[in-house]
């Protein structure tokens, strides 16, 4: 007998984007993060923090997150559960919903974890291919009737979003949940939050690590219904959010014109990015996020990836179906992107005809 | 169809020990923090952590947490793992080993969330009695042959230690994982920490949460053989601790003088205080961890439960078998123990004859 479940023994665990150590000197495009700083409101609480809230066990119900988010977002603050970044709530999700007859359905390419944490449950899952331009296959989804539908729009990795009306109809047809992983909703022009009301099996996840610059605190929630919660709340972890990330995601939450204002300076750059890589031969997918998927003109991803790497900046690479022949990219500062552009321009020379850009 | 999983209907959540709001005016005997603050040099790093760090994901691997915990316990850094805070260790355990026809053993009374963790995953749990005294049932759990079997020792609630030549016989004998779950370990004379070189099964839990007076930061680690760990690596949260429980953390574990000071100080007052409990009439188990499981004399610790929370003092009660007769009371401050006794000799008046001592 192993020592381990078969579904663990025959499964690989997911790879997370390269972390180089702290004070390394990279430019470092490869895994979505922030350019620009959190809160310095946030900050401020970081260093007023003393031990005797290290002491003692954080609140188990997170209840500061919960009354910030429903403040900021207009959501009753019972329709908010906090979690160790959203990748915990994902893995809940999937606890309470995904086993052995049990399907949990997705678009593909997106969050490759999906795929990992089905495995774990030892569920099926059923991938429904996007089509070139990334929009959402709603009727392979809806015939798949699973029993927990997930889609990530802003989607990682193409950066497309999925219409909200088209959303909309997908929750009003399927049996089982659907979740609408929202992790870079703080760059789209788009979200499915206030779907939440009409829809009881809708869920929608947020995360601080991308808008609020607080990767490295872990915290996301999740906004839906409360029965929903309920469900979700009998898998948590009784102190999964600690009184550090508490209380600085709360205050980091309340200062929405920090958090606004780098997100407009992220889109605008964006923007240029994508323009740099078009006149470079690259075709770029348009994008909602903080990133931009791109194919370079003679599809070699992995040359430029390897090549960038050497010279100090990381950018990230699938060895998947259908991006194995693409880069993404994450949006750094202009110092950053201007930098990346340079390499990229010596790596490839300008292209004297466009790609078709998708 | 539900949208939830049949054992996630059927199961009620993990109630944790009542957490009174930062600044409450109570004296907190209820869930077995340390009553002393962290190490200062700890606090230090907390201070000076920078928006970079926050900024940028933390370390999957947790890497200083890992060297800090090899240096100080004398294992190889690969064969430690770091959870956000033991508990979700446990579950990552539950989630590699437990499922539908592998059951789950552990001794009973104990920590009531091994029961929880099992229902999620759907397993049998084989709950095998202590005897009054609390020695290991350790014939009854070889019999069982479960898949995983986990022994809390120091054991909660009774706060009794197994010897480690019992659990490395154990070890020895079971097909499955034998995992010691070894929280309240700073304050015993024993643990089973040397046996893990010698036994592939065996999986030995640390927290930070009591010794080193961070519960509020989530910060545990499983210690074990790297094989083991590769397979709990697989179900982990990429970014399972954060960037702050990281470096604290490992400061925490460097200042192994300021941990070994405040033990010895609990250790001494727990002494102090189950000898003043025998004074009251209760009776009082013997302890190797920071907490007393106490008998009133009349058994009605609910009762006394409640009118010590009315006078602003919080212990432990459990509606559960052989426990709601008992109450768990954390060692506190001297102060706090003596504020305890105060209540307690109001409330029970002291007594001429002594109950029989376990």
């Amino acid at each position: 007998m192993s020592y381990f479940r078969d579904n663990i023994d025959a499964m690989a665990g997911y790879v997370p984007g390269e972390q180089p150590p702290p004070g390394a000197k990279v430019i470092k495009l490869n895994t979505n993060e922030n350019p620009y700083p959190p809160s310095p409101a946030a900050l401020m609480v970081l260093r007023e923090l003393d031990g005797e809230r290290l002491r003692r066990y954080p609140d188990p119900s997170s209840a500061a997150v919960c009354r910030a988010a429903a403040k900021v977002y207009g959501v009753p603050p019972d329709w908010v559960l906090a979690g160790n970044g959203s990748d915990e709530l994902l893995a809940m999700l999937f606890r309470v919903c995904a086993c052995p007859g049990r399907a949990v359905a997705y678009p593909t390419p997106t969050y490759v974890l999906y795929r990992t944490l089905a495995a774990m449950q030892d569920a099926e899952c059923i991938e429904v291919p996007y089509d070139e331009d990334y929009n959402l296959p709603a009727g392979g989804l809806a015939a798949a009737s699973a029993a927990m539908t997930i889609v990530a729009s802003p989607n990682s990795p193409s950066g497309t979003v999925a219409p909200r009306s088209v959303l909309e109809e997908l929750a009003g047809k399927l049996p089982g949940l659907l979740v609408v992983d929202e992790a870079y909703a703080d760059f789209s022009d788009e979200n499915a939050l206030g779907l939440v009301e009409k829809h009881a099996n809708l869920v929608v996840l947020r995360t601080l690590s991308k808008g609020y610059s607080l990767a490295g605190l872990r915290l996301g929630f999740a906004v839906s219904q409360k029965p929903l919660l309920d469900a979700l709340a009998k898998v948590k972890d009784s102190y999964n959010v600690d009184a550090v990330a508490c209380a600085v995601g709360a205050a980091a939450m309340e200062d929405q014109a920090w958090k606004i204002a780098n997100a407009e300076k992220v889109k605008a750059s964006r923007e240029k990015l994508a323009a740099g890589l078009r006149r470079l031969g690259f075709a770029v997918w348009p994008s909602q996020s903080n990133f931009l998927l791109a194919r370079p003109g003679d599809g070699e991803a992995r040359r430029l990836y390897e090549a960038l790497k050497q010279r100090g900046i990381l950018v990230r690479y699938f060895q998947e179906p259908r991006l194995d022949d693409k880069l993404r990219i994450s949006v750094g500062t202009e110092q950053d992107n201007a930098a990346l552009i340079g390499e990229l321009t010596k790596l490839t020379g300008p292209r004297p005809t466009s790609a078709r850009q998708p």
